[in-house]
């Protein structure tokens, strides 16, 4: 049999980091080490941990309430708004749906061992790519409590160690959630130290986290454009970008009518409140007396307002003049800029420069129309005669993910477990030299 | 047919950037220009393109050896060492070398356009997953004429704008190389600042290429550890880490003698300048007495200068007692730590403290320990039986190489063609709305 047990800890050795804060260099080596032993559980294991956890969510729900309440007092006495507040909120239902999320991942397929590759050099070395685990994972998010059981969930599966740091509002519910969720691991047999979180809410510790290069593999902001770009201007460790969408939404001018009401409808208004909504429609000008219009008083109906364009204020009177900020904005709200535009290549000049390249989409009956929207443009998906909405871990079939990657490297679009991973060559041989 | 010219320009629109200087601002939007043709371009064009650029090499040879010829005598009244005049030099044959090196690169595989995985959607959605370029890269390097010629190739392949910027050492070189393969390239047909060289020489200039966040997708530094850490330490945009090889070798108990030998010497001493070559050798106790010293004295007579343990200091007289230092060392050169060790699990502990996660090799006839050394391990290549000189891109079958990533997103190990794109997700409905 296979002798696969862990090594030894490290006898130190870590080195000394200047502007890293000694906590940071404590959880992070002790991220390392159950991360090294993580590479090398069974699915099996992983499966049975994630099923003790979602019980133990179950089982432990009144103190996870208790602690909540903690947050929510704290929250409406600081004045956090209704949707903060709400976003805040756990209860029985929450509980059950973060349960429910961690036994998800147990019927995702376990993606590491695969070998992605395998070849034979004409020397007789043979070489396979196998996938691995990244490592050690941090994530920085917002006050939302449900992204601490999925983000160990996630991370767990792919064999990864997660170092987590949610948002001071939610700082209660999470380390309650941390400790079950840790607890209940450590009983299934876990590694120690599989899932750390952070409970400093000073900044500094977010800031030294992003510094914490050697330690953390990768880190993934979850939240808002704010918190996104003060990740990326500031890491030192290498980040995967997420989900800001400022997405578009095409009407040709041979575009299908009912078909294009119907997808602007849902692109807008289904859930307003997410990256993948749009927050720019583009309609070719041969649709200014019929498709604009009762498009415009569809969405008005739904209660989007309409910052438009010069063209669309002239037929929709309850349209407010859009400014160059207008194309900039993701309103993450019923709010919608539109744009009249003269032809493809109007819209396509218009996408280039504002898009945050997450989602685009194109309405068309053109065969060359469509092609030519997704060939030329840059974005994570581009949609012919479809919903930006289904730029989705579960709309892709990938099950739950982990964020929506809007930068080039490593992963694009929705990310699923392996995005999780990395790979590593293994080299099998019988005495090969280079010459 | 399908119209894929390439877009009308930017009208303006690259955001504010108030830390980076206007020159890059500059050189960045007509890169992204240059980057949305080049996506668009067919293989034959990129071909021909680099076949012009080739040519045009060996044609304008006497102008580039005027060029270097000035970096030359630059370079030895500032009193370069004769290995960086060496590395800095250019004649015939190394220019006849670069337009072969080119003409290698016509023979690969465009992975443009790929689709790497499609699937339908039980709502009909239709998905694929197309390999595209990055777009933008950045390549900061030493000075090192060679890695213009190649970074501008493999870049162009793969259907990337590129960004140099390389020792100020090289300078009149570099500007020179620059220049003839970007008029070749844009008689060729290929878009306008496809390649382009950073002409000053100021140490700002490569930071304000590194916050360039939005303008380069990209930034890839070749060259020693302090280069590459300043770049890793500094960046704002996505870096792929390259190159540092603290490697090691360990002769397990059960290893044949000969084979152990034979791969220790070709692993050291067969290019020890470069970043695949051992720095560490791990050697079983059971071997102190036969195989340790043998080797040890093929090694000294081969003029690698040994830093030893205290048992290998005892049984080689030579050998210069190793510090700790020594462990961590990546020396480029014919030194070489020795370190006997009583287990396998106690050369695994000793790599996986001192390891830049390169390279690693064992020898042994062990199937356990081989099978326990590559799956424990942390690392882009992992060997039984074979020199780590192997961990390059022509011996791995992949052709001409951007360089050996040492991180672990994105890419791993040998960085062929496929390491410089990225995928989109083209998602083609009739209608899909989400529910």
């Amino acid at each position: 049999m296979l002798d696969n047990t862990p090594l030894a800890p490290l006898k130190g050795g870590i080195v000394e980091r200047p502007n890293v804060l000694n906590s940071i260099i404590d959880l992070g080596a002790k991220a390392r080490r159950a991360a090294e032993a993580l590479a090398l559980l069974s699915t099996t294991a992983k499966n049975e941990a994630l099923a003790a956890m979602a019980e133990a969510l179950l089982a432990q729900q009144e103190k996870l309430l208790v602690a909540n309440a903690q947050d929510i007092e704290n929250g409406k006495r600081e004045g956090l708004s209704e949707a903060l507040l709400d976003r805040l909120l756990l209860n029985q239902k929450r509980i059950e749906s973060m349960a429910h999320g961690l036994r998800q991942i147990i019927e995702l397929p376990d993606p590491i061992g695969d070998i992605l590759k395998g070849w034979t050099r004409p020397n007789g070395l043979h070489i396979t790519q196998k996938r691995v685990p990244l490592g050690v994972i941090g994530i920085i998010y917002e006050a939302r409590p449900n992204v601490t059981v999925d983000a160990a969930g996630l991370c767990l599966k792919a064999g990864n160690a997660v170092i987590l740091r949610g948002g001071k509002e939610a700082i209660h519910s999470n380390l309650k959630l941390a400790e079950v969720l840790a607890e209940a691991g450590d009983k299934a047999g876990l590694p120690q130290h599989s899932i750390q979180l952070i409970a400093s809410a000073e900044r500094q510790v977010a800031h030294d986290m992003m510094q914490a290069h050697g330690l953390i593999d990768v880190l993934i902001p979850r939240g808002g454009a704010g918190l996104i770009q003060s990740v990326v201007k500031n890491a030192g460790v290498p980040v995967i970008e997420t989900g800001i969408g400022n997405c578009h939404l095409y009407i040709d001018e041979s575009a299908d009518h009912e078909m294009a009401i119907q997808i602007a409808m849902n692109a807008k208004t289904q859930r307003p409140g997410v990256c993948n909504a749009i927050e720019t429609l583009l309609v070719h000008e041969s649709h200014l007396n019929k498709l604009l219009p009762e498009l415009l008083r569809k969405l008005s109906a739904a209660a989007v307002e309409i910052r438009g364009c010069h063209e669309t204020c002239k037929i929709f009177a309850e349209a407010i003049p859009a400014t160059e900020e207008d194309w900039r904005t993701e309103y993450l709200a019923l709010k919608l800029a539109v744009r009249v535009v003269p032809s493809l290549d109007a819209a396509l000049a218009h996408i280039r420069e504002y898009s945050s390249k997450h989602s685009e989409a194109i309405i068309t009956q053109n065969y060359a129309n469509a092609e030519r929207f997704v060939n030329v443009l840059d974005a994570a998906a581009l949609f012919i005669n479809a919903s930006t909405r289904f730029t989705d871990g579960f709309e892709f079939g990938f099950g739950a993910e982990i964020g929506i990657a809007t930068q080039k490297l490593h992963a694009r679009g929705p990310m699923g477990l392996e995005a999780l991973t990395t790979y590593k060559y293994l080299v099998r041989g019988d005495g090969q030299v280079r010459t």
